[in-house]
């Protein structure tokens, strides 16, 4: 009984997250209102407010969960990485999953909205950064430094390599998804393209030198 | 007597830019009014519409004229790297003043503005994009070719080459400033850093190979 009633929390939890993350995108953090997501949500406002106090709550809650989730998407990727007996060939896979889920829609919509809003809520646009962003460079210059002192990629200072590594894969795409708003403009095929240059310019800089 | 009222007609227009991109800035696109930028240039309402028919012109304006500083910005440094002798030398100051420039707190509160308004005003954002973004990078992928003619550069697709440099030297401070809002954090010295490393990590990747 209270295990079925945790779950029914927990599924209006999520419905009310969906259609936040909805209302956010279609209408911006100003233009959304609690009423207008307890409507989509098909709650009431009182449940609404059982599960999120304010607003601000509730897109943080939303930032901390997509952040998290594009972490765990490349620790899946990255662990193995650091085993790898073919960087070249594991380091082009991981370069264009990773492309090719951050290229994702609702993923670019959120990313927006977190930055319209950096001004008016540093602590959001902060977490956005912290949660995701560093973790990701982490988690990638954390297999960097496995491979390096496997002797697989050279000794350069892992971090720096991991930044390098997705400015070159992300700076174009990302940005001309934030500027142009074509969020799906690039074929599978071209994402690809853009994954291999960025990973073939990454060894010829961070690989390890040829007579080691 | 004709030259002088241009030029009064075109301090006016300056003024009015001014103000304007400041109450963007301080209001957000949506927040700030007509009246308000008449107000803080310190011209009637009468003189603004003289000058711009309606808001959208005028953040158009003003999002052109930023776009089109940062290419001349990099144009006038992209130059003289083409006649190059000193690469790494000349690459690495390149380097350092595209990253001083583009830290500029207004420009990057217009570029916040620009990205929270894309979904909006994709028009906008396509005008950045193109007139700023994309120019920057044909500046210096002809700069690099260049360089790659004279055999000083190796003979990569130099708009790849061009895109991984500004991805490398970019990525990492553009976004910080973009998601924490921390918009002054990096010191000079620490600026320089990042550029240095972006530029050595970039010569190793497309430098002349060492027997060349």
């Amino acid at each position: 009984m209270s295990a079925e009633l945790q779950t029914r929390s927990e599924r209006k939890h999520d419905d009310i997250m969906r259609a936040a993350t909805q209302a956010f995108i279609d209408k911006g953090y100003e233009g959304a209102s609690m009423d207008d997501i307890a409507g989509r949500a098909g709650v009431s406002k009182q449940t609404l407010y059982k599960h999120f106090s304010d607003k601000d709550r509730l897109f943080e809650e939303i930032v901390l969960a997509t952040a998290g989730g594009v972490d765990r998407l490349v620790a899946l990727v990255g662990a193995p990485l650091a085993e790898s007996k073919d960087v070249a060939k594991d380091l082009t896979a991981l370069a264009r999953g990773m492309l090719a889920a951050l290229l994702d829609e609702e993923l670019l919509k959120l990313r927006r909205l977190v930055i319209a809003n950096a001004g008016r809520a540093p602590k959001l646009g902060r977490a956005w950064y912290e949660q995701g962003f560093e973790r990701v460079l982490t988690t990638l210059a954390n297999a960097f430094e496995g491979l390096s002192n496997r002797g697989l990629l050279g000794p350069h200072d892992p971090l720096v390599a991991a930044n390098h590594f997705v400015g070159m894969l992300l700076w174009i795409p990302l940005n001309e998804a934030m500027f142009t708003g074509e969020l799906q403009k690039r074929t599978a095929r071209n994402r690809d393209a853009v994954a291999d240059a960025a990973t073939e310019a990454f060894l010829r800089a961070y690989g390890s030198p040829p007579d080691a």
